[in-house]
């Protein structure tokens, strides 16, 4: 079955009290327009639609960061749903197959919910999504008759009796594109905010003598983001819903309360993961890994075997090997370390290749920037670096050579050798105390003056 | 209106289990002294009198550090409420104006609950600060009728019908100076405990012919310190008020229950706050700015468009200006960053003036102490300091200057000029392996021998 | 009174989903196994037996780990509770003396349980551990008449009224040990299971005229660990009794629920713990030292007045005598540190002493590996090691000797001497400018192609 999606995206997010649109802040290191995507995706859409408002650049372009085919149109006034939807006519109306109609706000609609609905499609012609409120307040009401849907009842408008009523729309809709874009051409704005809205399908379609049927999900899943306390909220529910996936999946959390994953974190059974870690978007941990308590990882691979911390920084393009061990206040940045690879203490490790079972000494740095342009190191396999060693890139170490500790590296070392670079030890006997006396008069004389 | 504190101070806080008086337990970084003084505060008080304890001095110490013209008395017995207010009467007892009784163990009494007091004053002689109690299990009652309070009766003389009352006494109390003076003055000690109790004002007023009424407040704004599970709520309490109001103003807080501010803290709106940010004293986050997670500042100013961490720490007098960078282990204390600074990696920045757009290489260390004095390094802009340069101050580095990776700068550098000390490389043929295979002969040796 | 364990180990644990034994998951850094051992320790067994299955050698390994003269035996197969305490029978079965069956995936029963359960020997041949559970569920069920336990009831085998009994059975079980593992030798399988239920020997004991009892502890003591779930909430439970007990001896936790402690910390009265601070095993920290935020401690003594932090890592030996400084990003591994030593930042110290008010430089290494072995650094006392200085072990640096920023130090410094080991500084006038505009001409080349 062929699925176009409606991506709304338009909102201004008043409530946020900010100067980025809803839909760009983010749950789980990933705007909340890309959950909402993620949930679609799912469906193998043949072509995603994202209603942006005016000036919605910035969402445009996440959009496009997400899927590079999404399309966007531009809703330049904010005239109601209804009009939002209508703003991809001209891309959808025409096409066959399925429309569902999505929110840039709304992160937590789960795939199998969006499956669920297409599959109800074969008994309605318009399949809403409803949920069960637990505390129902101004959301609108379902008013249901057997398995039809009669109409979306706006709080506002609604009696008391069907106020009573605790089944609500969550606004997520589906029906044939062809369907979809016809209903909505009829909706009128005769209401008392002059606006069009997509809730009116319902009773457009049942006058057409088109049936209208709602599916349920949870609660949880129709949860929108209107204020940062609510974003906030978001991320506590992604993240409780992670850890509990994490745990049942063999990850060993030893304290899951600490631990924050991002929207498309993978980890191996059996991997130990310490208190306070930090995972940013692109990260994948291998079963029998470690990491251990305050790490921040981004855009990296760890392997079986390796383990990683404390206080270690991955960014973007660390990938460790198997047995690789990164201990503290490391960052290794768009680095290959092969098998067995050790870089234990104060290093940092950018832009290079470091082959299998060579140690890194203490306070190393490869010097990647010469205040122009990034280069590469390269260090072949069981090499040594000496403390304190500077790697001024682009340069290569060879297989099994030594870089004496505090040595600044500018030229090639071959396979084998030692490289030095630094000056001859003087001791000048009892020169110290010579000079703090020295040090201690000059204060002296410095808080007397 | 003229208004004088008086701010009690000398419980010893025995449930406290602690060598430190209870009132310099921290919450938010800060006494629980200078909350109670910081309330206060808001009422522009003509003068502040805080009573201690015997040996109080840690505790007179804390109130003039808050506040220079705070004034001291000292209350050598504990013998009870009423007596240690009386230590304030020489100082306060003939002023005209107000005078307001506030416990140094109570930390959330907010100003506009002062105000309302001060105003309530208009109607009665004497204002007595009360709270509806959840649970109101030993807490002194308030006995009113109509506007009237007729007295404050302690729990363990409350009758059984007075004990269902649930307003109950916060112990703060406001009335004319000269007023509440006379009153204590009266107070008697013929009570089990032959203490003299602040409460019994009330009925002296009374039956003096003066009226006595009662404000009322939130019960969560009366919570008191008394042993160290309480320090912890009441650390929980003002870090839940505070991380909600963060987000109200527009501050992005990825896990606000990560985050811990200090009583001072100043954040801005669309800041981004990542997880585990611990906030010292005296820090300003201006609009716009990034700290990552992980971050532990102090006493510190970040601008617009700057961006810290993660794994950073910022001390007192780190002013980063806009754009600043400051990367992952990196510690900056007493310097002044300008604009577009960036301090990517394990540095440390101590008593230093970096010009704007001067890039810092890894591992650079402004060597500020010579082991008697602290020194300042000053380096102008567009500077590029090499990785692990060792800037020993007092140390200039002129506009537009490189110093290469590896070098110890012990003299200035003139702009434009690249300033080097480092011994030339040398590469030593297949001495590595022949190392190497030494050692290994050797520690085979010693395993054997 | 002469005790011996019996601690049953062999479970497999499949709802774990892991490779690893359930007994040998963590709560508090320690394995499970090692809490339920720590708990009959307390009773100075005689012989502690540690039951595992097939392929236990890891946990056999974890047994003698904690307790050297623990012994182990093997249950083939898994063939019920009751075979698996017989195969303690060739070790226990004619000694004198008590035996008392734990589990090592019950992490939690206190010692005073067990004692009391030693207590009610007295009146009762067989002493079972019961408990009153808020939620029955699926426990057996301890069936009783006055002070007599009649039979356990596995909750299958229970009629709707014996379900309706609360009071619940958590296995643990105290008997003569002559007497248990002749009772346990009558135990048969005539179930659905086929298995041996150790449940079996309280009815056994009373056909023979014997007297059975029940001792009732906690719900809390008797939680069991069967998934990673249950194993984070074993956690969270550990961490909350330990931090009210530390709160409750007078030890300062600003945010309790941020800090985690392990089986064995030892934290004394005014000590601070800022948040977000890590403790493995062995950690001892004296009255009134200071932990700052995000530090990670394993295996280490921190004495009074000391300070450590933020972002430090004290590993195993690291010995901080009092007043010792440790400030951020600094590594100390197996090292001694005596009185007011500094190590302010970016430091790694490894198998070290270091002597009194010694000051040690930002950057600095102790370079301790060669690729091949490691060698101790010996500092002396009030001596002033330079910023990035590496002290190639094994070396000495003598009482107050002072080394030159940025030397590398491979031979020993005498006292008072100054040791120097770099270039001079040359200043190469406009060369920076001409390499700047060199590389960009380069990179502009570059780009262009």
């Amino acid at each position: 079955m062929q699925v176009s999606l409606i991506i709304l995206a338009a909102g201004q997010g008043t409530r946020m009290n900010s100067d980025t649109p809803k839909v760009l802040h983010k749950v789980a290191a990933a705007p909340l327009l890309h959950h909402a995507m993620a949930a679609g995706r799912a469906l193998d859409p043949v072509r995603s639609v994202v209603v942006v408002g005016h000036g919605g650049e910035a969402v445009a372009a996440a959009a496009r960061a997400f899927d590079e085919t999404a399309e966007v149109v531009v809703q330049e006034e904010q005239k109601g749903t209804g009009h939002a939807v209508a703003q991809a006519a001209p891309l959808l109306a025409d096409l066959p197959g399925e429309a569902i109609v999505l929110y840039g706000d709304t992160p937590f609609i789960r795939p199998e919910t969006l499956e669920a609905m297409l599959a109800a499609r074969a008994s309605h012609a318009v399949v809403v999504l409803g949920f069960h409120a637990r505390d129902p307040g101004r959301y609108g009401r379902l008013l249901t008759q057997g398995d039809q849907l009669l109409a979306i009842r706006e709080f506002k408008d609604a009696t008391p009796e069907e106020r009573a009523i605790t089944l609500c729309n969550s606004g997520v809709i589906c029906a044939e594109a062809q369907t979809l874009f016809r209903l909505i051409s009829q909706i009128g704005n005769a209401n008392a905010a002059g606006e069009y809205y997509l809730t009116d399908v319902v009773e457009l379609a049942r006058a057409a003598g088109l049936s209208a049927g709602v599916v349920t999900c949870d609660e949880s899943e129709t949860m929108g983001v209107n204020t940062r306390a609510q974003l906030a909220e978001a991320e506590a529910a992604f993240q409780a819903r992670a850890r509990a996936e994490a745990l049942e999946n063999g990850v060993t959390l030893t304290a899951p309360e600490t631990v924050f994953f991002a929207l498309d974190t993978h980890i191996g059974r059996d991997a130990i993961i310490g208190p306070n870690v930090l995972f940013g978007p692109g990260v994948t941990i291998e079963s029998g890994a470690e990491i251990k308590g305050f790490c921040h990882l981004e855009g990296c691979h760890v392997s079986r075997g390796a383990d990683v911390g404390p206080f270690a920084r991955l960014r973007p393009g660390a990938e460790l090997a198997e047995d690789v061990h990164v201990g503290n206040f490391v960052e290794i940045k768009n680095a290959i370390l092969d098998e067995g690879v050790k870089v234990g203490h104060l290093t940092y490790i950018g832009d290079a290749d470091i082959g299998e079972y060579t140690n890194i000494g203490a306070g190393t740095v490869t010097c990647n920037y010469d205040g122009v342009m990034k280069h590469r190191t390269r260090i072949g396999k069981r090499a040594f670096i000496g403390s304190d060693t500077m790697l001024v890139a682009p340069v290569t170490v060879g297989d099994g050579a030594l870089t004496a500790s505090g040595s600044v590296i500018t030229e090639d070392v071959p396979a084998e050798a030692i490289a030095l670079a630094r000056a001859r030890q003087v001791n000048k006997p009892g020169l110290a105390t010579r000079l703090f006396e020295k040090l201690r008069a000059l204060k002296a004389a410095k808080v007397k003056g």
